[in-house]
């Protein structure tokens, strides 16, 4: 391609309304058009990348087994009713009516259509296992639209549906996608951590991970272990209880009074005591329940865990301070765990009862509880794992300290169990003629946002450093001048050989300065830049240069085809 | 692929609501599956098919300097209200609004996000031609979805829009098209006709084409010379005026009683005169306006020819027998053209002046005038083409009897001219620094329709006879048997050795009987069956068989790949 032909787009400037480093430099590389809030034109370099990574996903599902077909985007509401999902999807689902009045969504996940399929088409567990995935737009309508490919409200996945005759087949079919995860985030030259996760509202509760592109503007915290292969969202980490070291009081816990004490900072100045030494009382409202939560004055609740302990709330929050009056007597900042009503549930995360002598609050305005011995004074009906994983602990597998990163989501591998076989009716009989339900996994690739997670991995202060397997080219020819004839016929020359030996290569054949040429390479992250010059084309040599490395060398001209393809296989082995 | 794992559900019913042969072959064959009106998943062959057709387009818009995009499927209302189209769409229009009620469409066609991506990126005469395409899935909300993806509400289209300087470059950019669809229909191995073709509701008036597919059961009819190149759609076939051998009456027209004549059929009966002596006067209503048209009695209306010539009406129809009172102060049947009101506009067909003798309408019940002359006794305001062309006439540019066929509309090709880049001020700069409107083109292929087209086109009794570029393997491999080991191990070295030489083969390894194999084989419709039994292996040979020409022969084994792969390489010769 020639870059005088190419819709090519490139700014100086950042735009205004992008907020990440991915969308600033997508936009100004000239990969993606704005249509709407969340709505995006791919243009031809923006549309190859795309398609480098579709190719790759493809690849790997297909050497699992899978088999691609293609479902509409456009869902009829009934089979979004029979599982049940049409009625709590809420305002993220965008719903449409036909001309006769049918209610439709816009898919943002496809279980209902293919677990459709496959109950009218699968009879026999000769036909299983069965590994089914598209490649295809999805909708989200996203309260906010923001971070261009990052959140965008029409974005392109590959979702993979797995059905299998039982678990231990669900085991194996999710262990294939797992593998097929890692080999896809590798080829596509990414660093990524596979990590335990939170299943969330798709439901399923076999397990999952989730594959996340390590960048410092990653939306997700995740812990790992530099030790053994340990890696865990936080929200998902388990935590392994930390004892402190003290002695318990022999007598009763005492009231003491903390004027306008109302945080555990001020409490730990006030009695000049460790947070590690306090108690946090939360009154807490799941749906239409309340229960009080318990943590060391030093940690953070998890509300995930929690929510994923009590069953699973639609809405989890912190009860109001009217409800904390009526059923306390007092301000949320003087909660505490003593002479509760009877009737309201008291859960505890694990360190708490561990603890030998705690302050907590009294139910009482100005004042608390000291001397208190948890396990011996406060009435606990469940102890759990509650608390968020911070840096710096101890692996629960093998005790070496953990470390955190940050993370952007590009895959999530699910089991999902029976959760949709069961309210469809996907059966099919066993060998002994029964009649069973399908089990199944789903397992999505964020193929859009993957372009976006690699720019933000991937970029220094000069534009986008493309991995050689997803670059939109693998190299640009730049002649440094329209003028010098035997530079333009060398570049020409050289743009056609690389073309013959099956590089993909543009020409920047534009009549423009060098350096508006260099910027805008180095921008759009072509991998190699050949540049011709006079000077060095007297000798015989042309300039090869790395985009990653920024090394620069100079090559005869009859060699650098041959290095070049050389670069670009060896980026290319996996 | 081992047709035991392949997701292929074959039938051997034909399904109820299938009407055409296509939709009923691609659910029996197992290539798509409804999962709502005009919704349909591609299974695995189908998909494969459709990704072949696109491969082609994709390769013969590349080679005419095309350049893959991909716009958004959700457009915002606020672009379709620039252009002026958001008012007129109507039903067909599948339109929805955001969680923050903003309304949106999903494109049924993308002139708007298009033009909208060139005026915003596109300043200078340099960067023009530009063509710039995408394959997409397209939405319409059909009244009557049918035909399976003859005419579904969610199918994929490639659309490409030119932009160029001048209509001189809109000429280029056309023919560039209109080649490239010759190409691309031709490699799918497709019988069609490029036909001059009416521009309906797009809009533009610089002329298009359609491609239809030849098939009997097309819902459009072609009108095609077979000497020349003239080819058309007859809602557009030029018509040349034919005269009729006869005398003109020396005296005044007369008014003759017609007891119960109403029709055409009936008058002629009555008079004893051919209907190329009758004159058919039928009052019409455009939008608001009424006028009265003039035919030779033996002669159809072409609807079409008459709303282009009028400039266009949103709505045109006869008018209400409650109009033709007010206005002639008769019944639709007694219409004529003599002593009309003043204001009526009287359009004739040019046939009409050219009757040396008519009987016509008198506009009073139960008479009609006859020895009328049109040319000395009819108000005639406009003279036009206005009647449909019949198969037999002569060709207007070389007088050739014409022959008419059915067609599948599968592409069309459009001069759009200014319409839309006057609408959304799509300008740039000239040589000499004017602003000029952008000159637009736009050009879609029906690919999931071309599927069906294919299929009406290529069938036979036992089932699809797919073409060898677009079929979804090239070649099956069937063991009649999966108890002789050597049949099976043959088989299993040939399905591999195949693969090796890039054929695309699937092995029948099902525990079926041959004669169901040998059914599915036919249905599915590879383009090679390559069959091995115990009785011609006993001397080292296997069967060939050609699905097209059903031509069998037995082949040694050790050379049936190497006449396989022969086969596939003429078949894909272009």
């Amino acid at each position: 391609m020639r870059v005088s032909q190419l819709l090519n787009p490139t700014l100086r400037e950042v735009p205004a309304e992008a907020e990440v480093i991915s969308h600033q430099l997508m936009v100004r590389a000239g990969l993606i058009r704005k249509s709407a809030s969340g709505f995006y034109t791919y243009l031809p370099l923006g549309l190859r990348v795309l398609r480098k990574i579709e190719a790759i996903v493809r690849e790997e599902m297909d050497a699992k087994g899978g088999q691609e077909v293609l479902m509409p985007i456009m869902q009829p509401a009934e089979l979004w009713k029979e599982s049940g999902r049409w009625e709590v999807y809420g305002d993220e689902l965008f719903r449409l009516k036909d001309r006769h009045n049918r209610e439709f969504c816009l898919g943002p996940t496809h279980e209902e259509i293919i677990t459709d399929l496959v109950r009218n088409e699968v009879r026999s567990y000769k036909q299983l296992p069965l590994l089914l995935y598209q490649i295809q737009n999805k909708y989200r309508d996203e309260r906010r639209p923001r971070f261009g490919l990052m959140r965008g409200r029409e974005f392109v996945m590959k979702d993979l549906y797995s059905f299998d005759r039982d678990e231990a087949g669900l085991g194996e079919s999710y262990k294939k996608m797992y593998d097929a995860y890692c080999r896809i985030f590798s080829r596509c030259g990414l660093a990524y951590r596979a990590v335990e996760a939170d299943a969330g509202a798709i439901g399923g509760t076999g397990g999952t991970h989730e594959f996340m592109v390590l960048a410092d503007s990653g939306e997700n915290a995740v812990v790992y272990c530099p030790e053994c292969n340990y890696a865990a969202n936080v929200e998902k980490a388990e935590c392994r209880p930390q004892v402190i070291e003290d002695v318990s009081p022999e007598g009763q816990h005492k009231l003491v009074s903390t004027p306008n004490v109302k945080t555990i900072e001020e409490l730990s100045e006030f009695l000049v005591e460790p947070k590690t030494a306090l108690v946090k009382s939360l009154l807490y409202q799941g749906d239409e329940k309340l229960f009080l939560v318990l943590l060391r004055g030093d940690r953070e609740l998890n509300e995930i865990k929690l929510n994923n302990a009590l069953g699973g709330f639609v809405s989890l929050q912190l009860a109001s301070p009217e409800a904390v009056s009526t059923i306390l007597g007092c301000a949320p900042g003087s909660v505490g765990p003593i002479e509760v009503p009877a009737g309201l549930l008291v859960i505890a995360d694990e360190e708490v009862p561990l603890m030998k002598k705690a302050v907590c609050g009294a139910n009482k305005a100005d004042y608390h509880f000291v001397d208190t011995v948890p396990s011996r004074d406060f009435r606990i009906d469940k102890i759990l794992d509650l608390r968020m994983m911070e840096p710096g602990e101890a692996c629960l597998k093998c005790g070496v300290p953990l470390k955190e990163a940050r993370g952007i989501e590009v895959g999530q591998v699910f089991k999902l169990g029976t959760k949709y076989s069961k309210a469809l009716g996907a059966t099919f009989l066993d060998l002994n003629g029964e009649e069973k339900f399908c089990v199944m996994g789903c397992y999505g690739v964020g193929v859009s946002r993957s372009i976006a997670a690699t720019i933000e991995q991937n970029h220094d202060d000069n534009g986008i450093i493309w991995p050689m397997p997803i670059a939109p080219y693998q190299c640009i020819v730049v002649p440094v001048s329209t003028k010098d004839a035997l530079v333009v016929e060398t570049a020409d020359k050289l743009y056609l050989e690389l073309k013959r030996l099956g590089v993909e290569v543009v020409l920047d054949d534009r009549d423009e300065r060098a350096g508006v040429k260099f910027k805008d390479a180095d921008l759009v992250g072509y991998p190699i830049r050949v540049t011709i010059g006079s000077k060095t084309l007297a000798n015989g040599q042309v300039e090869l240069r790395e985009r990653k490395t920024g090394e620069t060398k100079l090559v005869l001209v009859e060699e650098v085809a041959g290095q070049v393809k050389t670069i670009i296989e060896k980026a290319l082995k996996y």
